[in-house]
């Protein structure tokens, strides 16, 4: 081990043996953490080349069980975004794209964070469960094409063991490992093409474009060196996606899109994203083509009832895609107003997650409860005009006194007096 | 301790308080390893300021005990090599200094290597103990100037601690950690000065002038920070310090050059360090001035006899300095041929000491036992001229069969048609 850590701290290139020696003996605890914690600090320093990290990523996924998924017809395509405030694009796809062909076997995770994961969210449904066998789970996607259900299994437990020792000791910001550690968790679960969406701006992990692509480019390169399709969209972050933030709020938000009748920005990040999964699924040959299945099923309301579909398969009301006010409803409805008039020119949708989490939309450490009814529904928009008392935002909230909400948004979302154009959604599209 | 770990990762400089928490929270247990060993590679690639150096050294002296001299009078000059191949300096300062009047309170170590070190060789002499009590050690010192002991105490702790760690986390060729441990060592074992022997060539850890200089520079820095004059030399490894590589065969050479009558090389550079530690005890004002003293303790025989006087003290048999055959000497002397005629072109000084220490003279771990009678005593060096099958060494052996040593010897010194110059002795000469 000694002579390996050497070798990546003088930049040389560890071999497909060094990094299988280095993971199983990590995983059955015959290496040390105080080895493994000098060896990520020098790949900190002198990184990794896209071999490396396709040996990395795949020791990982060898490193515990891998979904077998081969028992459903199709390519399974799996997306993946790198996280951001409002982001409830998982919600959409899953049904959009499955209404268009291509299965949607997706498991996804709670997470800590602004507001809850794709778990959370579907739990703010009645009687939803997000517990299948493997068998329920293959024959409703071979039925229905598309299951949400939590990991089961123990996937990839050397990305566990080496992420808890890369938060203690300053190695968390590696892009090598940022983007194995992702990919080793897609191809456990059985991906065969995968769709990253990779955010950019204040409320992402990347705040630089620069870091974003460099995260892509990394993560198609490893597809590439590992046998998966795989194609990145560096998607923009600069303020909330959509306008609702919080758990049922953004399945309501999810309901509207599937409708035709989302935000603008939120139906564009899934068209594009849909796009990819569906010619990645060889469901289309061109993503113009896959555009125009899309917004077909959105307007013949099939990917709308495939939802309801969904739903109902795994235990929930499914009458709440025609009627959404059978989500939990917070008691009160706090309007924040503007202090001045002009247009919004910077939204910190980090500070704004923040403004959520602490109305108990989402979980600052793993044992917290989540309020699934809670959460803030933005009025504006970079770019939106506002006059001084309008509101910017909609607190919801099941306790009265929300001023340190009020503060954040009202803090973190900027009036200023000149022009602002809206941020570019998509800043760039990777191909492997 | 992340926060440390992530300033220093992004090559900011770390303040007293970080590093002293640190080697506190490190030495107590409060800190573990795998941070610790992070922090270590962060320090390998940013490397540290002369100013966090000092805060280093300082935290690691404070770890543990420091021996207090101040009982004794005058400055207290000590001088540290950098470790080498037949290096028998120690023996022959300590009492040439003290015989100029600057107090030799020498704590020396054994050590893992070719040959023992410097209380392994003193224990060649029959009846030497080096464990003395502080106080008898302190009245040794005022009485006769000198005393040579083992470590006793718990000395820099923190340093012990960090170095098994950095062995086995290649961290260890980090010139800052290599500067400040020695450093702390000299300094809780009581040091007001310190000479510096740093060495370089194949025979040494510092392989290039520039490693050599690098950690020279950061010594003298360090010494600069915390207040120690602090100087160093930087000197010639290139081949073996003098003929002798053994312990009871480097007692002998010491003695030979106590008398003025040792090796050309090993002579000159004991001039060369004492003439350094006599300015620093500030018993001369300028090194030819004590290089002069030095001539004349050598010349008039008090050199040795304060050797003879530093055996008796500690209860060894000090008829040795006028008898040296009365120390172990080894049952067979076998002669190493020249396999062919020319000049000493190279020695690989390192292999020449694996030679040594295959007979028996040094220790691979620390529980082997050492054969003080065995070694190597050259008979040729870079430039001398040879003819085969006269002999380039002798191997000194308490077994016939040595083929392996000699094999050793014969391909590491290297015979060439072509004239070779003798390697300068002093490379350089650096001044706090």
């Amino acid at each position: 081990m000694v002579d390996i850590i050497e070798k990546k701290r003088d930049g040389e290139m560890l071999s497909k043996e060094e990094i299988t020696f280095f993971i199983n003996g990590y995983t059955e605890g015959s290496i040390p953490d105080y080895q493994a914690s000098a060896l990520l600090m020098a790949i900190y320093f002198q990184g990794m080349t896209p071999e490396e990290q396709g040996h990395l990523t795949m020791a990982m996924v060898e490193s515990g069980d891998q979904i077998d998924l081969s028992a459903i017809e199709g390519l399974k395509v799996d997306k993946h975004s790198t996280g951001g405030v409002g982001d409830t694009t998982t919600l959409i796809l899953a049904p959009l794209v499955a209404a268009c062909g291509v299965p949607v076997a997706k498991m996804s995770g709670r997470g800590l964070g602004h507001t809850g994961g794709t778990l959370d969210k579907l739990e703010a449904i009645e009687g939803f469960h997000i517990e299948l066998t493997e068998e329920q789970f293959v024959k409703q996607v071979n039925d229905f094409k598309v299951a949400v259900i939590g990991q089961s299994g123990n996937l990839t437990p050397a990305d566990k063991n080496l992420y808890s020792l890369r938060d203690v000791t300053a190695t968390v910001s590696s892009i090598p490992l940022i983007a194995s550690s992702i990919m080793s968790k897609k191809i456990a679960a059985g991906a065969d093409a995968i769709v990253l969406d990779v955010k950019t701006g204040e409320g992402a992990f990347m705040k630089t474009l620069e870091d974003a692509e460099a995260l892509a480019h990394s993560m198609v390169a490893i597809g590439r060196q590992v046998g998966r399709n795989t194609m990145a969209v560096i998607s923009d972050m600069s303020q909330p996606l959509g306008y609702a933030i919080g758990n049922a709020l953004e399945v309501k938000e999810a309901i509207d899109t599937l409708k035709g009748q989302g935000p603008e920005d939120l139906t564009e990040l899934c068209l594009v994203l849909g796009s990819k999964m569906i010619v990645a699924g060889e469901k289309a040959e061109t993503v113009e083509e896959a555009r125009a299945m899309l917004e077909a099923v959105i307007k013949d309301g099939s990917a709308l009832n495939l939802f309801g579909k969904l739903i109902e398969a795994q235990g929930g009301d499914a009458r709440i895609v025609h009627d959404p006010s059978l989500l939990p409803s917070a008691k009160f409805q706090i309007e924040v107003p503007a202090l001045s008039s002009g247009t919004i020119s910077k939204m910190v949708a980090d500070e704004i997650g923040v403004a959520a989490m602490l109305l108990g939309a989402g979980r600052a450490t793993k044992d917290d409860q989540i309020d699934l009814a809670v959460g803030i529904v933005l009025k504006k928009k970079i770019g939106d005009q506002v006059n001084a008392g309008e509101p910017l935002a909609i607190i919801h909230a099941n306790r009265e006194d929300v001023t340190k909400s009020i503060e954040l948004i009202q803090k973190h979302i900027h009036i200023s007096n000149q022009v602002q154009e809206k941020p570019a959604l998509i800043h760039e599209m990777i191909t492997g």
